[in-house]
């Protein structure tokens, strides 16, 4: 069982927008940060976008910000957005599986209850807690200028 | 985010041992009856013995059957065996990223938390539960000698 890469770049990426509050990043910084390729960010940046996580501004000094407030986007959001499929198993799919239990084995249910379980934890952690304390996170992911003193701390 | 086939599949298989407990079950009708290989099930098989869910009995006459009674038998520990592995992202494996928050990033510990609630869930049903009323389900199955009276219901 595992989430997929995209997933965990993304929240990677929300991450490093979170601590850069007062100023565009470039996707080029980001893959750099994280030493993953830029054309792999680009790819996860669609759904961010799409989700409403990320505004992207265009331009020779353009970059990507938050399109909302860190504590405002849950970790369940954006797993929901960036996993591609929650068919834990071939019966959650309709009609993709010869199971002759299909409709009386009680797995299926029991893995959704599971998986909403999984899911209602996730609801409870925010992209601004994930980040943590601001100005050590910056510093990790080498951003060495210092932040404005009121964004310094949350 | 998806169990792998095997969880699947064992689960099916002690199922079908668990409806069909006054005899051995042979690993070939088991597969004709969910229409999969019988290397495939012979593969699951492996975990299922070892951690101590079914015994083999070997020879002309021999089949697998429970090692334990299907109530004692919860959905957590079927998983747990069957599952190759619970590094939900990168980061859960030591050593193997190279993101910079490895240290700070709270990622990890929401993740586990999640993880924790799902396994939580699975734990709270058997495969007697499963099964569900066995006499319909031995017919689902193709199992369709009646259950001695004393076994046809839990």
């Amino acid at each position: 069982m595992r989430l997929t890469r995209q997933t965990n770049h993304a929240v990677r990426m929300l991450m490093y927008c979170a601590v850069n509050p007062n100023r565009l990043s470039r996707v080029g910084e980001i893959a750099s940060a994280y030493a993953v390729s830029e054309l792999f960010l680009f790819k996860i940046l669609q759904p961010l976008v799409e989700g409403g996580f990320v505004e992207t501004v265009r331009g020779r000094n353009g970059g990507i910000r938050l399109a909302m407030p860190a504590r405002d986007i849950t970790l369940r959001a954006v797993v929901e957005v960036t996993e591609e499929s929650f068919v834990l198993a071939e019966c959650f799919e309709t009609g993709a599986t010869d199971c002759p239990l299909i409709d009386s084995c009680a797995l299926n249910a029991a893995l959704r209850k599971a998986l909403n379980a999984f899911l209602d934890v996730l609801g409870g952690y925010t992209i601004e807690q994930l980040a943590g304390e601001k100005s050590a996170m910056r510093q990790r992911l080498g951003l060495f200028e210092p932040l404005p003193v009121a964004m310094a701390s949350f």
